[in-house]
């Protein structure tokens, strides 16, 4: 099996390797509580065993429905926030063409109720006004406020458009499986619907229907997505040192030795997203108690000219993962040119990727050397099942890392808290108290 | 004169009101160095009167540059990387429809050459091949290898569809007044070209030819943008007192107790790439001789649901900076709904930039609460002139943070580092040495 590979002897220059390995035996400690299902948290660990239990049935289901959407719609907008619009963004964005939202395509995806942005859904009620679109709504609960003002708005305009009969089969809901407001909704309209485990955080359900249904949708392999994931969890859960224990080993050690920003870089601007969902990942899981590795994303080259030099000379307190890409998709050469004025003729005959690959290793010696530790993913090509090979490995070294830190790896109790005081300030009912505590405070 | 408002007064929880007095001095001593010309890096102080110095016929020339350029394309390439792209992405992000690249409008901007992705230049000849296209090249010295890559590769392929001649006519090339490689070509081939000013470093740049001219492409109004920089410029320049010191003065104050990530939030996912070219300003101003505030950014409500736990509940080392816009441009409603399922029907009625609002300031007082110093920049409305306050607002605050931090906030020594393994590693004619040398350290 080919698979994505992950290198930390760049890190070595930073921390003794005696140091890491001394680490190796408590992080076999964590992925051992993980799998014993007693670590904190441990009522959400389905993830851990997703990959192998997902049907056929299931997978077929889910084409079926977006083939189903597709052949009704033009554009589908799909709405969630956080773990319900990061991982199946991070998918689509790393998969489609970078001009896919420009140029023709059967299927545009847009997303939704990720924001509250007045002129955004101004802009998207305008936009949608000519379009055969269809929605993928998905909330756990249907009453987030985001997704929900989202899902209010763009139902009723898809039902005046279409009529109640024809929205209904261009609407897919993924919700709980017996309660909340989108699931009695669903029930009660006929919506097709999907469900999100009980046992699955939002951070990590990227392969449950939360994130396959809008990749199907998007046209992409989700087949070939959970493969990956089956890979790599078969890799990692078989033995105990494996490239998941290695990368929570080495980042928790450098974390002790006072590196406390955990920079994740790719040289390929497709992967931006798969950033953002790491980012949210690792953040969440690990930013509690007062503790965590702040989670920064940069896009090289691009950023090297814009947060290149604080990387390279700021304060040492940053960490560097590369996600790197082998082999890209498409060829192309740079042309030879007469007059040579831009001077790149030394260059003139090699592929693109050729100059992008020394930027890379040309930028992970640079930053070693002006004591940044690096770390490095490989993966062998940008497609579906080396994504779900990443997706897995991100994961499970999170919640080994997460276990290690001593924090509850898989709860998130600090989100609540802007939303509390903005129910008090909305004075939503069930908040009169707050209402008036907060108004107080106010004055 | 409206303007933008900067607010710190929630900063006071954790710096007391006399430790930022305390820095006062220090910030408008600062702020003279910078009028006086006698900081580190005074060469490169151009910025600050650009916004007075530039005049009606400069105006006029890109805007009709732009005009004839506009006439003959239906796509613009603007070619650039660093500061010869973020401030010309972050305003046409910022005043673009959220759907601008999906649907029709009589002008799509690409950006291209900040990046090198093979793929991405693979899908983006692909694209133009059926466009009538033009080019906007940005490049002071025209060989920088990015941009240099994405022109070699664009103008090839322009000349191969229309001729060199007509190609000449859609190019427009924003360079050096006097030397490199770009004005030798725009020289030859006759390309209308605009001048990069010696004493303007990229990151300052938005207010000349390199920011305004695509910004003018686009077809935003960049007359309100200068007027704006002018406003603000003389509300900073005439009292010791303004934003800028405020800003400089609390910041500072905040990481000198150990304060040492700088968040800057918008609530509007429009103002996303004006964060990105803060993140270049301060970054690369600031981080350097081990120093600096690492700048993070965060679109909220979006992030909240990602970076939000670890900003409420993380380590106690982040500094958080909003940007508010007050006023939308359009107006939506959140609609009243019959069943209810949703409990939405408290917000039935409100504008959907309400609950944005009441997310925002709940926000503000969670992370406050959660022990992250909070500071808030207004703006009345996302438009053009309130854009050219801020960037002037900011670029002038970066200034004074940098003198007071003690670094010359005006070099960036350290982007090179990657670049001189880069070439070595390519073996670029004149690097025979270091071609030598890294190849042996790789063995």
């Amino acid at each position: 099996m080919n698979s994505i590979k992950f290198d930390y002897s760049s890190v070595c220059n930073f921390v003794k390797k005696e140091e890491i390995g001394m680490l190796f035996p408590e992080a076999e400690r964590a992925l051992q509580s993980l799998k014993d299902g007693n670590c904190k948290g441990n009522d959400f660990l389905g993830w851990l065993d997703l990959p192998e239990q997902i049907t056929v049935e299931e997978l077929k289901d889910m084409e079926e429905t977006a083939r189903a959407l597709r052949s009704r719609t033009e554009v589908v907008v799909v709405i969630g926030i956080g773990g319900s619009y990061l991982g199946a963004r991070a998918v689509i964005e790393a998969l489609a063409g970078s001009f896919h939202n420009f140029g023709k395509a059967d299927m545009k995806i847009i997303f939704a109720g990720h924001n509250i942005g007045e002129d955004y859904y101004y802009e998207l009620l305008n936009y949608l006004e000519d379009k055969e679109f269809g929605i993928c709504v998905i909330s756990k609960s249907g009453t987030t406020t985001e997704p929900a003002i989202a899902f209010r708005l763009l139902k009723e305009m898809l039902e005046k458009k279409v009529g109640r009969t024809e929205a209904g089969k261009r609407i897919v809901a993924i919700t709980d499986a017996h309660k909340g407001a989108l699931r009695t909704l669903a029930d009660q309209e006929g919506y097709k619907s999907f469900i999100i485990p009980d046992n699955v955080g939002g951070r990590f359900s990227v392969l449950t229907p939360v994130g396959l249904l809008p990749i199907a949708i998007a046209g992409f392999d989700i087949r070939a997505l959970v493969k990956g994931a089956v890979e790599m969890r078969k890799l990692c859960l078989e033995q105990e040192i494996n490239p998941a224990t290695e990368y929570a080993a080495a980042r928790t050690a450098l974390h002790r030795k006072g590196y406390n920003i955990e920079l994740l870089a790719d040289f390929n601007p497709k992967l931006h997203y798969i950033i953002e969902w790491w980012k949210q990942l690792f953040g969440e899981s690990e930013g509690k108690d007062h503790k965590g590795i702040f989670p920064a994303g940069v896009d090289f080259t691009t950023d090297l000219h814009s947060m290149g030099q604080f990387i390279q000379q700021g304060p040492r307190m940053m960490m560097e993962t590369v996600i790197s890409v082998e082999k890209p998709h498409h060829r192309v050469d740079i042309p030879a040119d007469d007059a040579n004025l831009d001077k790149l003729n030394f260059l003139a005959g090699k592929r693109v990727d050729e100059v992008n690959k020394m930027a890379e290793l040309g930028t992970r010696l640079a930053h070693v050397d002006g004591g940044v530790p690096n770390m490095l993913v490989t993966l062998p090509e940008l497609t579906a099942e080396y994504i779900g090979q990443l997706f897995y490995f991100f994961e499970l070294a999170c919640g080994i890392s997460g276990c290690m830190s001593g924090v509850n790896p898989f709860d998130q109790p600090g989100v609540e808290a802007y939303k509390n005081n903005m129910f008090a300030l909305l004075e939503k009912p069930g908040y009169e108290e707050a209402s008036k505590a907060i108004q107080k405070r106010l004055k």
